[in-house]
């Protein structure tokens, strides 16, 4: 018998920080929840003259949905979060670009001198039954069609340490990795790094480049499905992803060359585990077969994935076969 | 009536660095080059006790062939090099580790105190029938094959402001970029810097992992076939791609973020130029549209392409019709 | 009539991060606060056979004493801390390498695959009165003697946006700079990030190395005396340092260039304010006049200093001469 | 007897790159060099009015005098330099921003959407006689007078690898530094990659702030003269200086921690051979007693620098007594 638990927070219950947060909620692990996600400008952004900068108020940017308390969780276990389905909640969405945010201006650390880039809005179509956004050009009359990607920027658990970050910081505890990857069909793991784990949800993208140059996707709430479970007494060291087809591990830093490396270490010394291989041998198989897609190079840390297709390790026990198993379970949800 | 120019270098002709060198053929724009590039290790390194280290000598590493002049290239002109065909030359393929080179290792400039990772390497069957090579772990039995997809690593045109570069030094002129994108069926672009433009070629990998981790890719050498071109009066800033579906923008620089920064800048500015697009207009549609492959993470400038899909500039003229055209030239080959 | 705090805290009062804490006293603006810290390893380490590794227990690093409460103290105003005496507390002190921290190894984010170097202890003899350290080499009799110049490398105020970070994290609130110019005849300003300021302070070194680049300084726990003051209605970026001959600004960040570019930015823009010149006249004087002190290189940030000679500036008013008055008081103590 | 060259480059014969060109005076070790070089603007720039990318063309920058071939010098041997007097060569100096060149400012690398910083000129009055240069500001009447204390920016020998480099760069060959470290009174050291060395000097200070934090200095032509020795069978892995006090490790590489890293792995594994200490003991002095002045943070490398005091290796045998040697040479031209 699954249980199933929606939520949908007022404006009040939003949460801004991985960590020194209560738990809105308390679920046991297998519990499937069906949530809402604001999107990162809390709603405010409706038009292209909504300003972020003038609409929204630092800190209150970027919410979450949650934290969820599951039952049991301790550190040192691991949290599988299987995402059954990522849906824009409005026929629209926005993106902007934010003074001194983003990858080609200067920034709050790549202190310049120069002003900040002027700061602009467009407002997306988002048509669901087709799977398409619509872009506008804000000076001129430039359309595109795209397909719909949804994805969720922001995900994670409460850090250890006694630390409350941002939701905007990605780090090992998860948080604002803004990887495309991050979609429906997909089981991400988090160390659980304090009682209960307190995993929280937010940033919906309807999709995103890689690296989300401007510093900000295709924002828009979304109506998620997850299935949050426990995996006890094994430990993950830094959030990792897994798909029908791949395992990934994500690695979050500055410069971006320790993203990679992260990821990859990861990765490697994942692979030489699964696969019963030597670390020099898992290295060099990795350096032939694996993929490196980018998620952010805009925020506090910067995020990249190190990617291996599951054929190459064709005998691994991938977490005791968590993915199939929520991926069975998403499917019977649907009949 | 195509001119076509069929080149294998002896070993004293290969070159070791971009510039500075006379070339070994002058050709006219438009000539179909045959040519054969030995692998990066100048192919002493056979078999797995073959130590690269002890092999080879500095700084007789990663030979290119040429230089090519070509007839009538000037700076501020563009050359244009369509790759028809690249075809592994032997039935094997080696990799290796090579101390304190790599991507998880200390080294030159990330120096630590730590002793160099073992020194091993790994040869590769190539099954070019079947399309596949086939990875043999060293430390025990475990084996995997992959897909064979033949590139090249290393590909330029000699550097400005009289300058001469390592082959293994990835820039603006091209070098060692180590993209997986270079492949068959490609267009790359090279603003020219010297009279002649002076392309050289080398470093065929069967494959290549993203981010070239361990340092290098399943190394062969490669029986290829290109169109060398001439685009009088156009200048390209940084070398350029262009597939049937898409086109791309290569920066080479350290930390991985400015890479990511400078390919990312000219794709925005390139698409802003192609579709009479305000920058920020297109600073946005290549944010939630663009895509971001990773060329190596090892080498002296890390290498990042910034990627767009041509169906979102659908009346876009690229290079006056460049690529199609030298398609057209490929095709007539293989009648 | 000057307050006068005095506050030694018992193991169990040590903080471990800046903010999330209650405040261990409350004390009003220009109080005299003689306190002892704890040294990094919260005095385990004494002799060359602890290993950090194995007596201290993370979290549990980097202990500071605090939080205090400054009565009045508000977002937007501005925490000065004059440093009057610094003083070791032992006639020893310990230094060590730690696995996978310091500049010349690997790391948890610039992550290899090498083992990590031998940890390793060094004690040294702390004469006061002579103004003495002694190092002794591990593996052999070397032994010389150096001045000491003992300093704080981690203070700091509660960061805003709800945040709390681990004690050995620099940012814009402070925290673990590590900088040398933390010593006695200082005063420090930090921006007030929540009510209270709760201001804390740790991490003694009886003398340290620019970038401290095997991880650890001279470690030990101190005997210091500071007076609390506080600027209403003025805000400061990010920590400032002023001594009776120059100014400071602090940036922490990665990879070690935004730390530059932020120090020398708020130098720069400071600079500009104080002395009412254009914003790039003032970028051409701290060009030519600036030094760049550097602090950590090891740390989750990088910490550099842009520091400006006072001389230069000879109509500023720098904080309403808070430095001079806080100097005064610090003088009539010793009387 | 000491053989004294007296050469003043024509503009015709001022060079470009290190590495591929002809020398243009071939000494014996030992020679006393009486030379001229010209400012980093060609001496272009005169007034306020000439801005430097109107009145300079790239590659014509940064022109360096030399290179001398020293007679006997081969790969593998040192090349000693010893700095006797460095003299502006004239009244005035001058320093600018320049489009997209800078720390504080996007550059080609350091790619942003951002148009330039304004393009302005200082110019500096040169005191020789009192010791001073005097800045005044371009928008106000703002003016101050620092110390004169002249170096040379550039300063190096051709690299290896068949490389030439634009002398903009800095490198393990030497090349644009701008380090204040190298000043009148110092020995610098280059590793020989050529026969004959082939060194070559230029772009003189009149003094410069850490980083060069807006891309120049108070560039000055300098009548320079220095002493060229040659170490034969003792390489030097990259350049490092030595003062009556002290020793200087140097490191150039992006980002600024590997040039960190780079300086200080040198001067630790220099001190561990000087001092006949172990590897980690060396690491340890090094990080207590050792500094790390900055040199530039704009250049196409970073440079940083890691000094120890020689007072902390009481035995050492540096370079046979070379400064030392040099040092009384330089003292009996005076007399």
């Amino acid at each position: 018998m699954t249980d199933i638990v929606t939520y949908k927070p007022s404006p009040d219950e939003l949460a801004y920080t991985f960590g020194g947060r209560e738990p809105v909620r308390r679920v046991r692990p297998g519990t499937v929840v069906e949530l809402y996600t604001e999107d990162c400008f809390g709603g405010r952004v409706r038009t292209v003259d909504d300003l972020p900068s003038v609409v929204c108020e630092f800190p209150y940017l970027n919410p979450v949905t949650g934290p969820f308390h599951v039952e049991g969780a301790e550190p040192g276990d691991t949290l599988a979060v299987h995402f059954v389905s990522i849906t824009p909640a409005r026929d629209w969405a926005v993106s902007s670009t934010f003074p001194h945010f983003g990858a080609l201006t200067g920034t709050h650390t790549t202190a310049t001198l120069h002003p900040p880039l002027d700061e602009l809005v467009w407002r997306y179509d988002v048509d669901l039954a087709a799977g398409r956004v619509r872009y506008h050009a804000r000076r001129g009359d430039y359309s595109v069609e795209m397909p719909l990607d949804p994805m969720h920027g922001t995900a994670g658990v409460a850090p250890g340490a006694f630390e409350s970050r941002m939701t905007i910081v990605p780090d090992v505890h998860g948080g604002n990795m803004d990887t495309p990857e991050l979609r429906a069909g997909v089981t991400a793991y988090f160390g659980v790094n304090v009682p209960g784990a307190l995993f929280a949800l937010g940033d919906g993208h309807c999709r995103q480049g890689d690296g989300e140059v401007c510093g900000t996707g295709v924002e828009a709430a979304m109506n998620t499905v997850i299935i949050l479970d426990l995996i006890k007494g094994v430990p993950t060291p830094t959030p990792r992803l897994e798909t029908d087809a791949a395992l990934m591990s994500i690695g979050s830093a500055r410069p971006l060359e320790d993203a990679y490396r992260m990821s990859q270490h990861d990765l490697v010394t994942w692979t030489a585990a699964l696969a019963g291989l030597d670390e020099l041998d898992a290295y060099q198989l990795v350096s032939q077969a694996g993929q490196a897609p980018v998620g952010n190079v805009c925020d506090p840390n910067y995020t990249m994935l190190a990617r291996l297709e599951k054929r190459y390790l064709p005998t691994a026990e991938i977490y005791a076969g968590t993915h199939d198993r929520l991926r069975g379970v998403a499917g019977s949800l649907h009949s």
